[in-house]
């Protein structure tokens, strides 16, 4: 399963070289995970409510060609491996309706409660089973 | 009282107009309030222990000559009103070592305690006082 | 005239105190801006490609009221003057389809060519005046 | 060779899981690569005088353990390869004077003329070959 967003590229995305700066290419990634999540049920102001956090313990990134201010951007979000222990994301961003992939990455996330490793409680891991399918 | 803070302009606070992106210069002011605070003794870490924060109620900033990529910029934190209610500064930013002002602008907090504005504890405020001569 | 925007916080608008960093307002003031130019037909990259730049010279804010991570904002970006020497515009920021405001501003930009202030040129004019109407 | 800084995390680095956002790490990296380029005699605003840009291909990290608001941290900025092709680092954060890794990642720069993919100009070059003695 995957889940597309689209974002403008914002002033505040470039510097002086023109471009988005790579650092905000994995915030991106983050706005695409939120939104997979939400698309299969999960609500992580709900999973923050019962004490669940989910820490981001890897992620890498890919720069193939830039994007710059004012293009919208198409974000694909693809799950790799959804389980009681961790997220494995995988992210593309391309110009809308464009072939060509400008940046690609993955990330992992961890569940932790009080701050130590955790398993994901059932309620949660029925919906994150979901986005594997 | 003042205090002054150096900064180096990095990649991040720069956009496509090739200068410092004026939504950072309101960060640059945090950095010099809070830099102000722990000169006088006030350590935000032991005031959120306590249960005290301290939101940002009103900013305003004029911008009056662009800073680059790498320039170092001096920021000079002055206190205008230090009291059991509120903190108000104004901050004044220019290159390092150099006369003309390229941005300034004030910034007033309250304290809350529990959500619902407060009047800061006795401990703090003989410290705060501190900041005004 | 006015456009309304919507946009949803993110984690990394967010600090530790649960909230959506102040300084970030700021930015989401602008892309309200942009896309208040773009309803009236102005496309910001034309006008860059033309040698005109629009920095901003001030702005100011006003927070009531806190925002928090996955809140759906809506942003209301009304044009208060538009002249061949600047945009002055107002900012309102809600909780989508709610009445109590968040947080307030306005901010007002020059238009410069090789670094000197100038008047707009008549074709971009032209189109900014509508956003008075 | 390594080069050492040190950076306070501010508010804006934070966010509502109370730690340091992943994404702001990448920025640091990029803060200890500039440092270490300066420390070797490479001004990137000279680079860039002369049309080179130097943009980011690849980058990784892993997060092993949070950083909070104040914190003051150490980061080592390490070469790895530095060649007239590209540039390859490390980083390592830890708290200033701590054992314990936070954070580690590499990054991965080309360098590029009008656009295209260059090999670094010797007046360059020279300096940049100090950085792995």
């Amino acid at each position: 399963m995957f889940v597309t967003t689209f974002e403008r590229v914002k002033f505040f995305d470039t510097d002086v070289m023109g471009v988005v700066h790579h650092a905000n290419y994995i915030r991106m990634f983050e706005t695409g995970r939120v939104e997979f999540l939400r698309a299969i049920g999960i609500d992580l102001n709900e999973m923050m409510s019962d004490g669940i956090l989910f820490p981001i313990i890897e992620v890498d990134a890919k720069f193939h060609a830039p994007a710059h201010f004012d293009d919208e951007l198409e974000l694909r979000t693809i799950a790799l491996e959804l389980t009681r222990a961790k997220m494995h994301f995988r992210y593309e961003i391309r110009l809308r309706g464009d072939e060509k992939l400008l940046a690609e990455g993955t990330s992992t996330n961890v569940f932790t409660h009080d701050g130590k490793i955790c398993r994901l409680p059932e309620k949660f891991f029925t919906r994150l089973a979901e986005g594997l399918k």
